[in-house]
Order: C-alpha cells, then structure tokens, then sequence
C-alpha cells in the first residue's frame, strides 16, 4: 500500500491572513535610518517609493494582516502550494529522517516571487499608481512582478543587470512575453545610467546600479512606484502564507518538523516558510531548530557583522540594521543568483542576534550535488538556490542516519532551476568551482562601516 | 465570493486503470504490414524492439487495463493533474463560454510524456531489459524516458536531433540531469548514422535518421530496447489517464465539456484529453465534440490522404494504416516541433475516418497570439503544442460569443513552453510567420504512396 506523497489543501482552506513576525519578537528590529540625517526615517520619507499601505505594512505590529480577497483570487491560479514528503530521496539517502518539501517552483513565474509580486502591485494598483519600476539580477523578481503588473492594468519597467540581460535571455523573454519593459542596465534612460556609461561605456551592470536607476525613475514621476522583491518587512510578510500553509499540511500528514530549513539570499523564502514555525516555538513552546542556509561564498549570516548598513551598493537606500558583508561588497559569481546579496533583512538579522534561528553555508559543489541527487529521485529540477537548502537537508538526514535517530524535516523548496540549466550541466562537466572567501576580505569590507550600533 | 479555479483529485482518487478504446471502437484499426512482406506483423515480429507486455497492450481488446502499482507510484509524484476553470482568459475573451483546461505541464518533464515514459520503462524493466534507447527532436521525449530510465536503473540512450542538439541545449542538459546518454544524431555509434556522414558529414539530422540509429542499437542488442513516445496503440492507451481523470474533475465542477479540444502530433496528448469522452459518447449517448487541432503547416488529418504508410522516414518501420502526408516530407520548421509529423496513428485515423473525431488546422501566427494572451491572462507560458489547443479554444469561445450561447470548452494543455520562450520572443518581435502549404505539395508527396487500402 503506498504512502501519500502530496497533501494538498483545498482552496477554502488556503490561509487569509498573513503572519506578522513583529508582533512576537521578544527584541524588535532597530529603526532604519535616513541616508543623510542618521535618524529614524518616517513614512514621508519612504510616500515617494512605496504605497502608503505597504508603508503601513513595513511598521505594522499586528499579529495577522488579512490578505485582500483580490490578492486571493490570483494566488489561487498556483495556490496553495503542494508539501511532498520525500521518499525517493530518503531511500537513495537510506535514512530513518523523514523529509518534506513545500514546493514554490510551480508558480507562474518558477518560484515564491510572486507571494508578494501580486499584493505589491495590488496596493499600487488601488492607490493609483500607472507604473512600476524594478530592478532584477538573472530575472527571477522581474517576471515575478511583470505578470502582476500587466494582471492590474499597471506598465511594469524592469531594469536587468546587463551581464545577465545579455547571457540569461530567457527570463527577459518571460518578461516581455508579460507584457513588461525589460531594459540593460546600465542604461542611458537615467542619470545614474549616464553616469556610470559616462566612466565605463562597457559597464557590465549590477545590482546596486539597477536599483538606482529604477528608484530614480520611480522618485521622478508621480504616477510610478518602486518595488522591492526581498529583505523589506512588507515583503517578508507577504511570504508568510508558505509557512501558515505548511503547518496545515504537516498536520495532514500527521507529523511536524524537528527542523525547518530556508536557503537565504535577502531573506524572503527564509522567512517564508520559519516565521510560522518560530510563532509556534515561542507561543506554544514547541522546539523546532530554524534554520538559514547561505552559500559559503556570501556568508554575511555565518561570518558578517551586525550593523547598520545600506540595502544597495551605492549608498541610497536608509540605512538597515542587519548582518552584513558591507554593501559594496561584490559577492563571487555563483550560479545561485538570487543568494548573491551582501546583507540580510532587520527581521531575520534581529532573530539571529536573539538565538532564534540559527545559520549554516554550504558550498557551490555540494549543493549542485544535493541539486542533481534531488533531480534523480524525486524528478524536479531545483533552483540552484533552493539546492542549499537540499544539500543542508541532506546533511540532516546524514546525521541522522549516524545517529540512528528518527528526524521530521522540512525545507522550502523556494523554485525549480528549469531555466538555470545551463549551470547544470556545467557543474556535470566539472566546469563549477567554489570560492573560498577569507577573513582578511571580509574584515577589510566590513571595517568600512560607519558604526551606528 | 470567489469560484473555485482549480478542480484537484486526491492521491486514492487517481484511476487505477487505463481506457483501451479498442474494445469500443465500431470499426478496429487495420493491422499494422512487414514493410517487406506486406503482411500482417506478428508479436515476434516486434519484439526484438518492445518487451512482450506492451506488445500485448498494442493488440488488446480490454476494455480497461490495469496500471501496475509500482508505476502509479511514480505517477503520484505529479499526479493527478489539475483541472484549471480559465476565468481571467474567459474574462478577457468577454465569453458566455466555459472554459476549462487539463493541465499536464506540472509534470517533472514539463509535458504529458512521463504518463507513457514511466511504464514503457517499468514494463523493460520487469523484462531484464537494461538498456533503452529513443530518438528525440526538441528533447521532450527524450527528457521524459530519461528520468523514467533512471528511475528503474536501467540506461537510456537518447538520439537527438543533431540540429536541436546544437540550437536547443536546455533539454540536453535536463536529460544529462537525469543521468542519460544524448547523441547527436546522424552519429558514428551506428551503420545509419556512419551511411548518411559518408554522404553528408554536415547533415544536420531529421527524426527519421534518429529512429533509424535508435531502432538499429536495439535491434542489435539482446540486453536493449526501443522506446517511442507517440503514435503506437499502447502509447495512446497510457496517455487515458488524462481523461480519465479529467473526467471526474469536470464532475467535482458540476459541468460537462461540448467540446474537447487537443493538439495533434502524432496524436498521444489529444488520445490522453478526448478517448474517455469518445466512451461517453459511444457508451452513454453524451454529444460532446471532440476535436484534434493540427498546424496548418502540416495538415495530414486535414488534407492528408487515408493509406498504409511507414512510421519513419527511412522505411524501416511496419506500414501503420493512417491519415498522411507521405513519409517523406519534411514539415516545415514550425516552431511546435512535437506537431511537426507526416502521420497519425492507427486508432485517431480510423476514429476520424468514422466521424468520431472532427479535425481543424490553425496557422503558426495565431497560436502564437493565442499562447500571450494565456500567459498574460492564466499566467502559464504555454507549450507552442498546446498553444494550438488554446487557439481553437478561443475561436470556439468567440463563436459562443457572437451566438450569445453558453458553450462548456475543455482543452488539453499538453506541456508548459518555458523551454521554448525563444520562440515567443521572436513572435513578440515580429520574427515569426506562417506557411502554407499547396495542394500540389500534398499530391506530390502522397502520390508516391503504394495503395494498399
């Protein structure tokens, strides 16, 4: 007789409120701070970028945010989302752990982007806003937001680091095929482009570039937005409805995990599938381990420093108090392009500091390992993102194993890596290294922080 | 209030039998000749190629054949699939019309060919075969049995389209993910390949050379076997568990298809969507149309000619009874490449030949047309296969629109089209164009066919 392999819920039973980790925290985050005055920045300081009720979101200390019957009615074209217990991969691993996976990768866009793609360009939307501007690393944000633009009647800019607009053209073409504005950046539509095409005309990009000439265009023009896809609480938020929905499903499956496991880039997948699990373990005393799982080539959880710092590289963002590599600090090339992010979230950087989650790296190699091992056994190919979190599940199973102990683990299987395929195959042709990052590097980043803490 | 989108069997909901349409059928097919003998192939015939069991589902008269559990095992990794109610297309078509869509994208492989891949290679597999060897064009054959190869342990060595193997690389590297040999095909490995290099050693490869050089490994080979994944009687069989299912999902949403509409290749996605509904007709009076939905680049239900022809190019195959276009004519370079085929097989073409089925052309343009406004509406990108199912979709909503009557659409969305995202961004900007074929291309290449009918 077989075991269940999916619990699924209905859609009347899809979760309708969001979980607000604020309200719970015993310590909350340290205030972010203007650019220029160091102080506290207020919501007029933000009405330019963001909608007021995102603004409102951003410093909300209620428990539950109900999520607008809008918002549902297209989160219901993916969700809820499926949890599959792993038992292909626990036979090849031949071990007593159990492993879960909740699955993200079957949104439109291939991942959780759009938890919060919709609800940002929903609350746009209803305050009137014509356009949306963003920017995007390998695309994974961009086509996110780009299909929730066009669903609300709002054009969508999407400015794409060159480099990857110019070697990853499949998810510009997602874009476009949504209906967005997908342009190389830099570019010479803004003053920032102009300004970095002016010293260097064969400026490959990055990411600190494309937000400053996304939020220019957005601080420029009344009737446009800027929006964001991690590390904001707003955002975090808004992915929430992952863990609200895998409780309900370990309960199904008559189980619930003695570890819950998040690869980490800006935070949100992370906070995505813990923050309803750490609402357990300090209401309910429950004792589940939550854990971030960074790469070892971006270690800002395991091996940064808690500070004050800037969300982009050149210095426009307020100042956020996170665990921090130092902003302008340029991550190794990895093939896990949304984990390539020098700083992690107020949030999750507070819990960290408080003991209520705990961090670990792994390095490239193994997690495109755990990546292939997974596509082998279980059929679905993983974001190189989300094999972090395989690989340290893996390592969980492994131990348990040694142990001879039982073990219910759950990891957010955050997107698939059909598009990242090309990285695949490298990696089986022995063309992936890891990068060993050294702490002379990161002392001589970090030591450049103005030290407000 | 919101309607439910989305209609979703549980595991112990999933049929436990295929549909064999044979047992229903008014007229059976004519037997498939020896190409040498001209006559009718026997079992021993075909099995230095295929192990017994399927070559006993290839001629059975049972009504309903039993899925073995160990393949609805692994069926349950993505089954059943949703049934999707498509209310923002229906929206944006401003349609009395329903329109509901079969959704076999979510599927490991991204299509509907793991249905038929896992127990072609459970079946080798229960037979001490070790080795299976496929030809592939675009890889979405090929990606789906390498997956299931792997999963029984045995090899899989897939014969790729030289020129996709080159222009195409993501489902190479996704069946090199799944542990498979791919070679680009005409190859040295075989005499077929080593005769068509003497010739042309920059041949860039046809379907037909593939299965030439597939057909000759396993025909040489005790240990090996040959796997198809279309046109053949038992491929169409395992593909029923669509409709099957479909069928109890359009009941847990209280309505019936008048219309069923599937993509037409070699005919195993449209088999999947339309038998159990053909029953339903034949068995319990139900008049619900059922449609096949071909390119008009390669209309061979629509204006190919009823006759014995070869199910390859080369000749080496049985003779099949089948609506063709000649077995030597190339389609043209559509970008649906699982529709660019000369024949249908035997069961569709007698189903046609009876007025069971009807069958429509679409031009390349309007699928295209049609698989944007699913994406920007449904949010799936839609395969180019599928997009065609879409088009005729949307004509028969539109024609629901200007009678001002209701009209219930049920269409198979076959595969999703992220792979193929370079094709709509040619589309998108202005790339793409449609072919038409003349009659006297039609006359030429049938003419040629011996008359054996």
């Amino acid at each position: 007789m077989s075991k269940t392999k999916k619990f699924i819920l209905n859609e009347n039973e899809m979760p309708t409120h969001w979980y607000n980790i604020m309200a719970d925290m015993p310590n909350k985050p340290l205030p972010p701070l203007h650019p220029g005055t160091k102080q506290p920045v207020g919501p007029q300081d933000l009405a330019p970028l963001f909608p007021m009720e995102l603004i409102k979101q951003e410093v909300s200390m209620e428990q539950y945010i109900e999520i607008p019957e809008e918002v549902r009615d297209i989160y219901r074209l993916w969700r809820p989302s499926p949890l599959y217990r792993a038992f292909q991969l626990e036979k090849a691993l031949d071990t007593p752990a159990k492993i879960y996976y909740k699955y993200e990768g079957g949104s439109y866009a291939g991942s959780h982007k759009p938890n919060t793609a919709i609800p940002q360009a929903y609350y746009n939307y209803k305050e009137g806003v014509k356009k949306i501007t963003t920017e995007t690393g390998a695309g994974q944000w961009g086509s996110a937001l780009s299909y929730a633009c066009h669903h609300f009647g709002m054009q969508c800019q999407v400015y794409m680091v060159k480099i990857s607009y110019e070697q990853k053209p499949y998810r510009k073409f997602l874009m476009n095929t949504w209906g967005a504005e997908v342009i190389a950046s830099p570019s010479m539509l803004t003053n920032a482009g102009r300004q970095i095409l002016a010293k260097d005309p064969n400026s490959p990009g990055s990411l600190g570039i494309a937000i400053s000439e996304a939020v220019e265009v957005a601080a420029m023009n009344d009737d446009t937005k800027y929006s964001l896809g991690s590390v904001l609480n707003h955002v975090l938020l808004h992915q929430t409805i992952i863990g609200e929905e895998s409780l309900k499903q370990m309960a199904m499956a008559g189980d619930y995990p003695d570890v819950v496991l998040g690869c980490f880039g800006g935070g949100s997948n992370f906070a995505g599938i813990s923050f309803s699990f750490i609402r357990e373990n300090l209401l309910k005393g429950k004792k589940t381990r939550i854990v971030a799982v960074e790469p070892a080539s971006c270690p800002k959880l395991t091996r940064g420093v808690f500070q004050y710092d800037f969300g982009d590289t050149v210095g426009m963002t307020p100042l956020i108090p996170m665990y921090t590599l130092g902003h302008d600090w340029i991550p190794a090339s990895i093939h896990a392009g949304g984990l390539r992010y020098h700083g992690a979230g107020a949030i999750v950087s507070q819990l960290l500091k408080d003991k209520l989650i705990e961090a670990v790296s792994v390095r490239q190699l193994k997690t495109f390992e755990a990546g292939v091992l997974f596509a082998r056994t279980e059929g679905i190919i993983p974001a190189p993102e989300s094999s972090h979190a395989i690989a340290a599940a893996i390592h969980e199973a492994n131990l348990a194993k040694e142990e001879g102990k039982q073990r219910t683990i759950l990891i957010n299987l955050s997107g698939n890596g059909i598009i990242d395929l090309p990285s695949f195959d490298k990696y089986l042709n022995g063309g992936l290294e890891d990068y060993v990052i050294s702490d002379d590097e990161i002392a001589a980043s970090t030591s450049k922080l103005e030290k407000l803490i």
